[in-house]
């Protein structure tokens, strides 16, 4: 890979663009020589405000790197390094379907599991597809790096079905490692942690000190200290004994998390857009010159953390241990070699390619099975448009499952969707 | 094998030995030269009632068969080639406490899956494998065929735990594809049909007739034949494109199933005991030398046909392909060598060798996944009586799943069955 | 798929092409409706005399069956359904080199296996590639039928490196199961063989008769019959307890068959080379006007009957099973999933789909194994123009090993046929 | 477990025997509290002669150490925490056999693979089987430590037909993953090594410093290095990508070895007779009261490094890292769950559990893997006495294969050891 790396951002629009461009602004230049930034979005209005916003950001900071935008996809893909796609099609309206309409039959509403994740997998698979094919085009040799959701079912369509490097990242488990490691490190010298699972579906099932397991002492010392069993993450692996994610509890809690989301006064989709309304007036202003402060508020941070460490890897080919989403290629026992799954891979030149994880611990293996079953599923469903896969996903999803409420839910998405689906 | 078997039931007292009985009076003698049958059971009252019938039967068929009896196992498997097992620890009322407890909590009260089938295990496991060590002892060369249920999660006990020839036997899939055969063979010459899954969720999941797979337009065929369609197995195939056992109703329609299941005047344990007085009445009545007409009603027929077709194809050495719950031993990709799963096997003298099978299909792999771990973590659970275990088995459930329903409802159904678990 | 087949071979200036068209002829029009046959080669000459004996046959058999000849791939591929390719790069004076350097150092010379193999192999593969991205440009849905040897590496290098739907096809195992059916049926009605293994280290290792195993007695049988065991495969079948293919003979008899082909007074490029004199002299008469009688001394006939017998299965959609070279996907235990093994497979109009093998048998794992590895690392070699992974290819091949020879024999077999590799 | 260790040594009259009580007397007590040593034999001259060295050398030292001994195996097992199995059936005459036999067939003459291996196997296994069942039975809950060789083949034949928990031990690799420490440690902080194979065939195949991968780079490095590069290993590893043990040069460079061990004036049996001859005489001098001088020059040290490296972990639970051969339990892709591979475990009180490996590099797949077959072949020609299944062993040994002369050796062999088997 030459010096003067170009950026490619694809969904630009995003409200996640001010702390993608505050990341690359502090990236020290030896590390990771950014000489271009691409923006591109559907939305031109959005486009516009990101790319001011941008402009003054690396002005202020007095950065050499250009920044570029326009419409056209496969103008500004051009001679890009490296691709982040973040997009979100239907935008928060589809959002708001996904989140409400399961809560009527009893089910959660989740913008990346269950039937709100699927239908946000089913409209969203095409449209990567596409820019997959024009990335294959324009810029063979690009890296993608996607995290629009669902993360994991969105990189195993676009790796099966498309011939191209993508890699699925999220930043929620690397921030799980990176919490037991200044938590455990005074105590376990030299730790590593490995991880097994999907997205929003991860667990540290291995601890490590030097050169010895420690995982079993390491979860009872931490379930001990009031501190860390405060954590949802931690409060909950005493349950699985490995540290999951925190999304476990919308299985393991699956009645009152319900109750819960059905109380709420707003949807997510709705706190988000009118989180954003501010957020983009914000951007707007042309006194703003750094990241916007309100932008605190949305969530989903460290994604471009992530992101960069992730390239820095890849630019250095340094081998480095990451959590990402991959094809499994043998390394989770039982998961086929094409499905996607979360774990700890090295990052190099190459990519990422999965250490060997061997088998999935008991205590959740039923749970990782059946939701990568619903992922596959998912993915299948969408490339046949097939009404009768989209059902069959929902039959081995834990929290659905039930096909009296499948047939109706379905239908009724589908259309709140303007998905034409065929029964076959 | 030499010649005159001899064949040791233990649980004799059950009311499906006249069943056993008139088989082994039927069975010609060349296929299985049957000449000595002893029946053992802990309870001595419905032991001596089925004993004097089977005498009765036996006598009355004119067949020189011995009967032996007595309390003794250690006794009565002395030189035994065979011996079946058919115990019911803790009998109807310990039913009675699987069928209704969780129903309370709205899950499906049931003696062979969910927190009924896990506590059935329980409690039957160390019960079997102190049978199957009094095997080893006295006749370590016997074949032992288990019904006993829940027969996949009992057969894996203790074909892990006790170094021994066990095959569990069910009814349910055999029938199943007998029901096909005899549908299918007028239009499909020379059928066979392949199976895959576990005991009570298994799949006949391709058809193959002349040296050609014809799964799909059979099962189209046998969905447009309106008397075909109206069978429970054939009604549900249309949602995973394979045949299932009828027990998949209780995952596809969960919570209609619960529903009726509660709004029933009595559960099965209370309408069997019932049953059972006026069985055991005209069984023990010295006219009675046949096999009770009232033995029609009991449900769960069909077992003595499968058994005695294991052991023909065993005492022959003939390879016949009988499905049969056996350790996977790599059949099913994705599951563990030494977990069992309800596959087509090769039986001959070495016992049951599984088919080949491959990829379990996508529409059900996650259910089938989800049980097989629930029934692994059952297994260890008893193995080592910890909460902890039996808590994770019903976390990864599909019927049960959610954490703040298991803790009560495991503790009270442990102290129900008087069963002392630890936390760990 | 539509009426009116179109097929295009590719090589067509091969000896091989009469037996093809003579096949064609003989074809029910019901089970295969050709109407349009494509004849390509890069030798114009032999492309010529192939061409007319192709005319004068089709004319000669009444056949309404359009001939059409060309140099130019691109165009004769336009619209085809299937592709026959059936190239030799190189010509006969290569595979006089790779018949005769190994023997130099004492290992055996032979174009499908083998050093001589494998210098095949990375001549062909590029050539391969080459026309399988022309296909992939002009007729993306067409079925690729491969017999260029070495058939099982070619297939796999094509598979993993151009996204096509390719079969390796090969006479040698479907022939010696129609000779156990022949020689079996009479005493097993009903038979069914399996097989397990690679291109020319295939076996045929389980023998089922009216849904039960008979494989143990029907060897016995079949070696007690004085006719049958008279058969290189059968005489072959009792030190492994399988029906191999008779190349096994190279690997069991090692050091004698060396010996044998030393000693013969021409190598088999040689014998070929004057009997295709003799053969395109004959076809260019234009008094030729069916299938020259010469070829019958040709050998690897056969060809054409699985050829159309695959097609059938693919056009009728028939799922016939047939003994094919495919990727593994999970059907041979311990095979990577994209590397290619030569079993049964069930062939529609998906393409073939292998059915489950599970273990291969221990008698000659070791060996497949070993085979297997060279092959994959073969395709990587030819893939990367890297002598290391050559010269690993040959560390693993069974009949090799030796670096000491190794080393020398690469690079004069390299530098013989003019191919340049770098030493990583 | 307890304080105070006991530790039984079964075949105590070995040479080896003072470097164990060496290690002993110089262990911390605080890392293993050692109380009691046993020693049995069943040459009572040599126990008699190692009893008395043993008893001087603790005196020697001030250790409270109680030394006892005697010739009956269940006496001195009771009560024993660890058992040292060492034994050498058939004594250095046997050994002899095995290293001079096959080389008048021009075959590798070694006592750890190929003939001799496979024959010092054939005699060792019954015996192993019987001092396992006594350990079953006198003290169930000892760990077996085995260095018997062929380790790996003794240890998958105990692990497979015994139900005991023995851990098969060798220096090679474990001493090779030393001396990278030593060497790459200075460049490379944190040094982590991963290995995959079996005993005598074992590679290091990747390294990892600091959480990256290093793998490449560092055996660059070490091949540029002078002083690395004259070592076996690191010479050898240009070859095959990995740092395999010294052992790999009778495969890589089979022609000459075999040549190399036929032009010795001695056999390496008839050299240690020699050497062991002025041993005993030292060890019997009462005046040798530390490990004899001369027993530097027996070769095979760092045995009793590694054995008590793995009985720290165990008794302290302390879950570290180390070489060791166990059942695959899938951990290495591709190998039987039961068949033995020698690869990095956590070792803690419930004995040594596998890392999880994933794919066998390409690069020596095709050896191990032939290796392996020849290894749980030969277990199973033990197992049954069978002719034909020692025949298969080698016929997939890379060493062997020549059917031609593997019926004239094998006859030769066990007809020279005694061993009568079956032509089945």
């Amino acid at each position: 890979m030459r010096d003067g790396i170009t950026i490619c951002v694809v969904g630009a629009g995003s409200s996640y663009t001010p702390e993608l461009i505050e990341e690359i602004i502090n990236l020290p230049e030896r590390d990771l020589p950014i000489s271009s930034v691409r923006l591109t979005d559907v939305d031109p209005a959005r486009l516009g405000i990101m790319t001011g916003l941008a402009e003054r950001m690396v002005r202020h900071a007095g950065k050499k790197i250009v920044i570029t935008a326009g419409p056209d996809l496969r103008v500004m893909l051009d001679g890009a390094d490296f691709v982040i796609t973040q997009i979100r099609v239907g935008g928060m309206q589809a959002r708001y379907l996904d989140e409400s309409i399961p809560l009527k039959y009893g089910i959660i509403g989740q913008e990346t599991t269950g039937p709100g994740g699927m239908c946000k997998a089913l409209r969203t698979i095409p449209a990567m597809l596409e820019i997959a094919r024009t990335v294959y085009e324009v810029a063979p040799q690009a890296f993608i790096l996607n995290y629009t959701n669902p993360s994991g079912i969105i990189t195993e369509a676009v790796r099966k079905y498309a011939n191209l490097r993508l890699l699925g990242l999220c930043a929620g488990i690397p921030g799980i490692q990176e919490d037991l490691r200044q938590r455990l490190s005074p105590r376990y010298p030299d730790l590593r942690t490995y991880t097994v699972g999907l997205n929003h579906l991860g667990f540290v099932h291995r601890i490590f000190s030097e050169d010895r397991e420690v995982t079993q002492e390491a979860l009872e010392w931490l379930n001990a200290d009031t501190d860390a069993a405060a954590t949802d993450h931690i409060a909950l692996s005493q349950f699985v004994q490995a540290v999951p994610i925190s999304y476990l509890g919308y299985y393991l809690h699956r009645g009152s998390k319900v109750e819960l989301v059905k109380n709420l006064p707003q949807t997510r989709a709705q706190v988000i857009e009118e989180l954003e309304r501010d957020l983009f007036a914000e951007a707007a202003d042309p006194k703003t010159i750094t990241k916007p402060a309100i932008l605190a508020k949305r969530g989903g941070g460290g994604y471009a953390g992530i992101t960069f460490t992730v390239m820095k890897a890849i630019y250095g080919n340094t081998g480095e241990e990451i959590t990402v989403n991959v094809p499994n290629q043998g390394a989770v026992d039982g998961i086929d070699d094409d499905a996607v799954v979360e774990v700890v891979c090295t990052v190099d030149r190459r990519g990422a390619t999965p250490l060997p994880v061997g088998p999935i611990p008991l205590a959740f293996r039923g749970l990782v099975h059946a939701v990568k079953a619903y992922e596959t599923l998912t993915v299948e469903a969408a490339m046949q448009r097939s009404k009768r896969l989209a059902r069959q996903a929902l039959l081995n999803h834990p929290l659905v499952g039930d096909l009296d409420l499948i047939e109706p839910l379905l239908n009724e998405m589908l259309q709140a969707h303007g998905l034409h689906f065929s029964d076959e």
